[in-house]
């Protein structure tokens, strides 16, 4: 068989079974090899930023690799802004991409780049197959690598897609990750028993039963238990645990660690501003906090956890209702709309279980309020800052989600960086809501600009506002294949909203409000 | 003042007039800048791919660079793919990518990434500013190479903006472009009169009267003029230079250039296939051909072409009006629509000095041949293979070319890449014409799957199909403010293009045929 069989035999047969597709010219024998294995799932994306969006958010709730199908350097580019916040999340992604046969990169053809720097400037692992017998297991070490939480590109020479001689591999598991050291445990488990100690989890513990261990070890010692303010996946509401959440801004980050003497790290980093400020310090927490990294991310969280549980005490520990948030549902709101009334009504109207990806970058904080005693679901937010990733990220978690309800909430700004992803909702029939926030501006960059001490004029007004002309989101979303309604009033998103939680496949809802 | 408002400034007084914006939350300070210099005209994108892609445009218009104004890595990564464009039409641009204060990088914020990895990816210059005082000078250090022809990406850490003790500087003129040494110019004299020459010339030579030039020297020698199949900018229609243009497929490129014995080259580049295909030559030209490679498109292609002309006493040489297009426009079409009748009607109602940007990759083969004898015209194709040029291309084209009607050519594939350049031409109320042709389909992937001897089945057609649903071009026009028509038969498109050629402002006219 060719390198290209070889490899796409070597993705199933490792446990790939989406790939997220925006194909090129140069990846013809890639796709005939794709054409000819059933058990893989092809979704067409129009614009790469969509293959790479809906990977991420794929991994997120499946917790395996998709792969990605993307054209030699441009192509890849048109990815990268979705894989920076993907490696962001820890997202392991398969990226195939595509390059010149080996001999042709000797001359300068229009599609000629640097396919191995721009794969560096973001993958964690970037391999360039030699020949077609190296395919298979290259790509066998790009699947063990991002199921391990990596992005992991292959660049592929067509060559070595076309030549023959080539039989598939199955990838390896990745390595197991490391554990701290026992006297790091020990002096954790100590500091977590003084007072004003804060234990702040990352990772699986927000999200799976690992988080019940947390809350034991913070029932046990009395130490506050924490989260950070971006988390690639989170459970909330009824039934999901009470913790305290970071804050966006800077001084409201440093009120809430204000009082925390001592900061235990497990899959967490130090608290960090988003940006530096004039004047402003980069970590947040108070001056004098101790603070002890026990765990990155990259390292096994679940089993420090229950290390520390042991070594606290707390493995009988009875939580008690208080540590579970409660069902609390809001009435149906009527009257002038608000985000705070768009808010209850999602909360009155979502079903358990449902999924939401939040990008509503100044109208979220009002939705998120109002879902903390909704029913229980997860919740995801864009990890690297780079927006746009709502609406791909939404597919990804659709592909893996059957049956649960995927709720897409985005500022309008961030939407229109990848509104392409609606018509691979429309084809693949996802059963996803949007909620577009329209309020027509890039809000969060005059909250910016107020921050460095600046008013806004002319030009800041041409490039912040997005009115001469407003856009149309029922126009844009129909001419995507997705059905759409605009609200003014909140009779009109209860009524769309009831009706998007009531029937199947893609809505969307733009909000005036 | 601050390092912004002297980056500003030395933009201003080195003749960048315009920056295209997609700004976030890092730029603050230079946004701020930007505020108080009215001789700025900031036009924002909704997607850095329109910013890249207008500078591109930009460039080859007024022949002077234009700012792209673009957010750390991921947002840089947005614009690439038309940086790639960019760079292989050598249209100069002046990118300023913010980042972090330089302190911050130390921390593993959510937007931290690898700006300088992914500049030099695609960019001929990079620098980071160290700090404030830098920065003016590191900025006139950019419009030098971007003047240059070349992508110059400048790295602004927040603190060096916002820091003050900065002055602004000039920018000085890029070097002059090194001339071929005189033995090389007598040999490529020689060859030139030799039986069976070819002069294949690129760059200014095909759109400014140094094409008579080269045109003179033809006559003079009998060598055939010829000019590569992409081409950054082409003087086309009436009273343009008759030359034999490569072709893009490798046969027919083959037998166009099966009887040259003796190539010379001038600005153009060794004749390349686009891809590699097994079995087939990436250099098209015939075996044994003596290629003489004159002077690339970096050197002095007007100071050689005037040598040549010389030193082969071409000088006054008169050219006849054979050697020039006429003017030959069709009669207005009618009846059943087909893409011969949609380039007659372009060409019978286009008006003079129109700029047509065409990425209608499939489809425009016939228009380009109904254009041949068309009123006078400039012409721009896609130089780097990655689609998705098109509408940023046609939005910088028109805010350099204010007066003459730009009409953009797209496939239906292309024009989702970057629709979102769709607002900016609605709210900068710029003269363009869209045509997009609407197949449903990745045409040119169907070929190529041919190509490679491949047939399609059901993963291809996932793949490679845009139907179930397909797209509604008048409502995604519509929903970004552009009035658009959907066209069907001949006397349908005769009336909307005639329409959009006697209004100024944005039409989009989708033609299924």
């Amino acid at each position: 068989m060719n390198g290209a069989e070889s490899l796409v035999k070597t993705l199933v047969g490792s446990g790939v079974e989406v790939v997220f597709a925006n194909p090129g010219t140069s990846e013809m024998h890639f796709v005939a090899a794709l054409d000819r294995e059933p058990a893989m799932r092809c979704i067409l994306c129009l614009f790469e930023g969509g293959t790479s969006g809906a990977a991420d958010g794929y991994w997120r709730m499946a917790r395996k690799p998709a792969a990605t199908l993307l054209h030699l350097a441009p192509g890849f580019g048109n990815a990268f802004a979705n894989l920076h916040n993907a490696r962001k999340a820890r997202s392991g992604i398969v990226n195939v991409m595509g390059e010149h046969a080996t001999w042709h990169l000797a001359q300068e053809s229009p599609l000629k780049g640097d396919t191995e720097g721009i794969s560096r400037a973001v993958s964690h692992w970037t391999r360039v197959s030699r020949e077609a017998g190296d395919v298979a297991g290259d790509g066998a070490e790009a699947v063990r690598a991002a199921k391990g939480g990596q992005i992991a590109t292959l660049i592929l020479p067509a060559n070595t897609a076309w030549e023959e001689g080539a039989e598939p591999v199955v990838a390896g598991e990745p390595a197991r990750p490391r554990m701290p050291r026992e006297d790091e445990i020990a002096a954790a488990a100590a500091a977590l028993a003084e007072p004003g100690a804060a234990l702040m989890v990352d990772g699986e513990a927000l999200w799976s039963d690992l988080g019940l261990v947390a809350a034991r070890i913070a029932a046990r010692t009395g130490a506050r238990l924490m989260a950070p303010f971006f988390t690639a996946r989170q459970r909330r509401g009824a039934g999901s645990l009470r913790l305290t959440r970071l804050a966006y801004e800077v001084d409201p980050n440093r009120a809430i660690l204000a009082d925390v003497k001592t900061l235990v790290l497990v899959g967490a980093q130090r608290p960090t501003a988003f940006f530096a400020y004039p004047g402003k310090p980069s970590l947040n927490e108070a001056p004098g906090t101790k603070v002890l990294a026990l765990a990155s991310l990259e390292m096994d969280v679940a089993g420090t956890l229950h290390a520390l549980e042991a070594a606290v005490g707390a493995e009988g520990v009875d939580l008690g209702a208080e540590a579970f948030m409660p069902l609390a549902l809001p009435a149906v709101p009527d009257g002038v709309l608000t985000l705070d009334k768009v808010g209850q009504a999602i909360a009155a109207l979502m079903p358990a279980e449902a999924v939401v990806v939040n990008e509503a970058v100044t109208s979220g904080a009002p939705i998120a309020a109002a879902l903390a005693t909704a029913r229980g679901h997860d919740w995801l937010v864009t990890m690297g800052g780079a927006i746009g990733a709502c609406l791909p990220t939404a597919v990804g978690v659709a592909v893996a989600c059957a049956g649960r309800k995927v709720l897409a909430l985005s500022g309008d700004g961030s939407a229109m960086y990848t509104l392409q992803s609606l018509w691979t909702m429309a084809r693949e029939g996802l059963d996803v809501t949007v909620v577009v926030f329209a309020n027509h501006v890039y809000k969060i960059l005059h909250g910016e600009l107020a921050n460095v001490g600046a008013t806004a004029g002319r030009n800041v007004a041409r490039m912040f506002d997005m009115v001469e002309p407003k856009l149309d989101w029922v126009a844009l979303a129909s001419g995507h294949g997705v059905q759409a309604v605009h609200c003014t009033t909140t009779a009109e998103f209860v009524a769309a909203f009831g009706r998007a939680m009531a029937e199947p496949g893609p809505h969307l809802i733009a909000v005036e409000c």
